[in-house]
């Protein structure tokens, strides 16, 4: 693990954290997997690391989600760690219309037309599609295997792909690690405002009562401050922002950018400094409500201060950050873009906010979703339970060979699978962890249920291995493969 | 079984068979299930029965093939009988692009814009759509089910697709009799000769030798004979070809009319007279080639007419029909084109003929194949393997509920699934069977494998409705419904 070839360039070096090499490699790609009104094809790109890779021995292919293929692969160290032990081939496939990969070029975005083909089936199709290719890249003709085993790695909207992936195509894929995946964030599985209580449980228990109740009360003060241009003036000065709030546009985009940031802090509560989304120290959350908690605020202007105070742990960790853009929470490397274009057609995820929360209250409202889903992108979703028509919701007591992963810190658990739903479909839980940190490398704080986590992944996916080999090889080969394992 | 209500025309009655009734629904359907780029619906047609419906009892869902579904409807008598025994719902979907269910309606077919839609998997989509739908309308408020079960029936390449139903969307279908259905004849599983090879000893066996002989030596005769242009007058004259074969062309469509005879006439060899594909007397191999060997040719002439005589058992055995029509072979219920169209894009099934059996020898040329394609159709086949990709190939050890059925004197069990996959995904095997014979109602004429079939496939929906109904009901309802069942 300590030899690092850095082939492709990785931009932002902070922290010190490994930086793993890859080779950059394309397929061409049937553009529709499903109709064939057009012949047209894209390159998609993947990544692809043999360091460890042995004869007969598995592919990890991690099903790439939305945004930059290599950043996914920077925050994945646990696969690393696992292929050095086991000998296997490292495959990271970025997604469709994120990233690099970006079918139309600069004009992927501009149209539905280009656009709708930016969708979690076509992306589940496309994965089949490399992993054929690679079964013939890299299944040695002399080698006893007809075919290498696979098994996909995905975190989040990638452990969603990853357990569909094995769901829909099993010959594809002998085994998932669905990390933080949450598969059931859809309409009519679970209460809409389950994920917000999760953000606003952790900021109570990890950060303050203080820290929540403040957030509780910023709203209407936020409100309340920002309808005089003077006070638009002083909010904007107060968060350091690029450019003056000034439309009632600008306010509603304001406070959803202090929402995602809350949400993302949580998410990314890892016991260590990370920049998987932004360079964040360790405990993000309790950083953040000290900074909160450390101004003794009297009135509206100073509680706007308090967490304007609190918030420059995540905008400005490096002390380098000039102002904030209110349009943008996560760095350029997720597709935020294309995230909010799926929300609209394939992973429409009902959220609203009650009393029981600390953000603003808000209903989920269908119709007002699919109206600004049509002003942004000039489409409707279809349907509300697509998702569950696409992929079975909760019924997928069929499935197999499925670990569902998720940490009770990280507010996507709340569509997370929770339970064993079988013998051969099970889940994890990590009481402490925040959002797939499972699939980070091994570091000297992680905490006894992050260990424990990994070493289930491990087992599992050495039983998934026995059962293949076991099928695919004859008895001596056979023989020879566990005395190796 | 007594009282039929015939809500719907069906245009020939023949042979005095029973004639079910329906009534025609339709379903908005989203054009495209995959991607986003149109939000265009069309009108999918189904047809329902609902006269054996009991609460909470389950619906038979008949995933149609290629062609008009009352035809489909008219032939699977099977499901009716079983429906009055368990108190189904009987639904018969019909397939996109098929039948009435054109979404473009006249310009359906006009260019691969509008035909690209047509696949199996935006079939498969149509109908767990449809499936979701049914549940709303069927599902009684008071009653104890939250959904009903569904199961689904299917012959030949509808066979297919209620196999790929349970696999794929095993939420939507609780099993699937997969009657007929050559989900390996694809790509690198099985030989391409093997179905004409079993065509070819089905008339040798039920026929006569001397019958495959003559037409093993029909293909050189025919083409010499049609060298000439009076040779090519004389040959339409004894074939009663409503427009002379002139060009060389014409030529190749002639012996592709008759090969697709041929194997048609296998395909239905049931006992009895049927109207599936043209109206057939019983045993049709065996009065084809009765028809054929009571002519003593002695030249190539005579062989012709000893040919066209056989014929007559398919063409005419009505006693109407005025001439041939070369570009037609199974009456007009039957999506010809529109299968050509699957054959090039998602249903790529390679055939070839050798030495070994009746047809002219000819190998499969994949690249041939493709330009053929795109001069017919404007599209190319994107890769052999898609099928492959799609659907799993061989690789279905992970599925569930399936029975596969195979007549041994069907062509199509070249493809078939004939052994055992596991514990839930059956064969089952009937000798003496043709092309999907087990979902035909009951006849005096059923040999014993017929019948054991049938009940084999009562028995297997029994085991599933059983474990479905345990998992859904309180233990005081379960305790009822096994009274009842």
């Amino acid at each position: 693990m300590k030899i690092i070839i850095l082939i492709f360039g990785f931009s932002v070096v902070f922290c010190e954290e490994i930086h793993y090499g890859f080779v950059t490699k394309y397929i061409d790609m049937p553009l529709d997997h499903f109709s064939f009104t057009t012949n047209t094809t894209f390159k998609l790109r993947y990544l692809v690391n043999d360091t460890y890779f042995a004869e007969d021995k598995p592919i990890f292919f991690y099903t790439g989600n939305e945004g930059d293929i290599s950043m996914f692969a920077q925050n994945t160290g646990f696969m690393f760690e696992l292929a050095a032990k086991m000998g296997a081939l490292l495959v990271f496939a970025e997604h469709r219309f994120y990233g690099e990969t970006l079918p139309f070029g600069n004009n992927s975005y501009t149209s539905p037309k280009y656009l709708g083909y930016l969708s979690a089936q076509q992306a589940l199709a496309d994965y089949v599609y490399l992993i054929n290719d690679l079964q013939k890249q890299y299944v040695n003709k002399s080698n006893s295997l007809e075919k290498l085993p696979v098994i996909a790695f995905g975190g989040s909207y990638g452990g969603m792909l990853a357990a569909w992936l094995r769901i829909r195509y099993p010959y594809s894929v002998i085994g998932a690690i669905a990390s933080s995946a949450p598969v059931w964030q859809f309409h009519g599985i679970i209460p809409c405002e389950n994920f917000n209580k999760i953000v606003t449980d952790v900021v109570r228990s990890l950060g303050s009562e203080i820290c929540a109740d403040t957030i509780r009360k910023s709203w209407n003060i936020l409100r309340n401050i920002t309808a005089t241009d003077k006070g638009k003036i002083d909010v904007s000065t107060t968060f350091q922002l690029c450019k003056n709030i000034q439309t009632n546009d600008d306010i509603e985009t304001l406070l959803n950018w202090l929402s995602e940031i809350y949400v993302d802090i949580v998410m990314v509560n890892y016991p260590y400094p990370t920049s998987f989304l932004v360079p964040l120290p360790g405990h993000p959350v309790r950083e953040f409500c000290e900074g909160l908690d450390s101004v003794k605020y009297k009135d509206g202007v100073g509680l706007v201060e308090a967490i304007a105070k609190g918030l420059q742990i995540y905008t400005n960790y490096t002390g380098t950050t000039k102002c904030n853009d209110i349009l943008q929470t996560a760095g350029p490397n997720l597709g935020e873009n294309g995230w909010n274009f799926q929300s609209c057609t394939d992973m429409i995820m009902p959220m609203c906010s009650t009393d029981t929360d600390m953000f603003e209250n808000s209903a989920w409202d269908f119709q007002q979703f699919s109206d600004d889903c049509y002003k942004q992108f000039s489409v409707r979703p279809r349907n509300e339970e697509v998702p569950i028509l696409e992929f079975g919701g909760t019924e997928i007591e069929t499935a197999s060979n499925i670990v569902f992963s998720n940490g009770l810190l990280d507010p996507w658990s709340s569509g997370g699978v929770i339970k064993n739903i079988s013998s051969q479909v099970l889940s994890i839980l990590i009481p402490d962890g925040a959002h797939h940190v499972d699939l980070r490398a091994a570091n000297p704080l992680d905490t006894e249920s992050f260990k424990t986590a990994r070493q289930f992944h491990e087992k599992q996916i050495n039983k998934w291995l026995d059962k293949f080999y076991f099928k695919s090889l004859p008895l001596e080969a056979y023989v020879s493969t566990v005395n190796k394992i």
